[in-house]
């Protein structure tokens, strides 16, 4: 398998995640975002959202959408498992991604905030207001969500599934733009016990082979 | 089971599209979003997302997230099917359900226009702009993603999938921000032969009870 992936999309990071908990090997295929190689004509033959991360199978067939590759590494290697079996349980763990993956990751990446600051004229100051509000609105939700189950040490349960491999990049970027993340006891204690995990250290920017830090 | 939920809520609509197409009744609550009732406590009590839709099955148990609220519906009632048995199928049908439910609809629902008007000062010309540049840009990719499959009825083979559930809602907003739909042939085919089905004319907005049309 190859995934063409950034070191600092969450989405990429996500499905690195995913494949790490796995224990699968892929090529890494550095696309670097930034510098808008996503945008250009070999790229647009591999991915015709434009977008990263798309995972490759040996046969060539590309997957696009972080939580459908996700989903579909969880259907052909079932172990571990990313995604209950349960069907409530399997509702809550998706819900929970989602809080992460529909309601604010969306409105927080790349283009939308270039867009902003580009077409908008609105001032870097503002611009990092709007993140850390999007972020925070949206994680306090998650925490109060994470507040309706029993206490567990990840998200859901005592192992990592999907809500895991989607809280995790959010955190880092909630970091990067120095959000609050006081009073969101259970989701940063899910982190904590998500980073103490070997998967989430490999899959984690710094330790990519495209990280330029 | 009750549906808390908005007529004018693309959310909301897609899940309504997935209980009309397998047939289930359920009691219609509404939530009025343009007058903030979800905002309202007695509502935080019911969602702690502050976010329609919410489905309560007939134990009490709520379960949030429109997506996750289909897939339950399709595990614990799998005829019709609305995600295909493969898995190399199940994961492009949601990952066009995804092009839409996170890279469309968060950027423009009705709590990020809030902002942009009231937090950002953006006005009416610009914000309508912007929306109709995410639908334009999203559905252009949803486009391409159509065309890398073989023809079919509906955005993924001959019967409604996720996919569709997400898309029709999506075309009625972009039809209210009156978004150029021209170019778009796979994509607006699959929309047609959607609203030729009575399920999908029993969800529409104009067919519920808090319709103010």
């Amino acid at each position: 398998m190859k995934l063409y992936n950034y070191f600092r999309s969450s989405a990429s990071f996500r499905v690195r995640i995913a494949l790490a908990l796995k224990g699968l090997a892929y090529e890494y295929v550095p696309v670097h975002l930034a510098k808008g190689e996503h945008k250009r004509p070999a790229f647009g033959d591999i991915a015709v959202e434009g977008l990263v991360p798309v995972l490759e199978l040996d046969d060539g067939t590309r997957l696009s959408q972080s939580m459908a590759i996700i989903e579909y590494l969880d259907e052909v290697h079932p172990v571990p498992a990313l995604v209950p079996a349960d069907p409530i349980a399997r509702a809550r763990v998706r819900a929970l991604a989602q809080v992460i993956a529909c309601e604010i990751h969306p409105v927080n990446n790349l283009r939308v905030l270039k867009y902003l600051s580009h077409e908008l004229k609105v001032d870097e100051q503002a611009k990092n207001t709007w993140y850390r509000h999007w972020v925070r609105t949206g994680l306090e939700a998650f925490e109060r969500q994470l507040a309706l189950g029993p206490t567990s040490t990840f998200c859901f349960g005592d192992t990592p599934t999907l809500a895991d491999c989607c809280l995790v990049p959010q955190i880092f970027n909630a970091r990067r733009f120095d959000t609050p993340l006081d009073g969101l006891p259970r989701t940063m204690a899910a982190f904590d016990a998500c980073m103490a995990l070997p998967a989430f250290q490999q899959a984690q920017p710094s330790a990519c082979p495209d990280n330029e830090a």
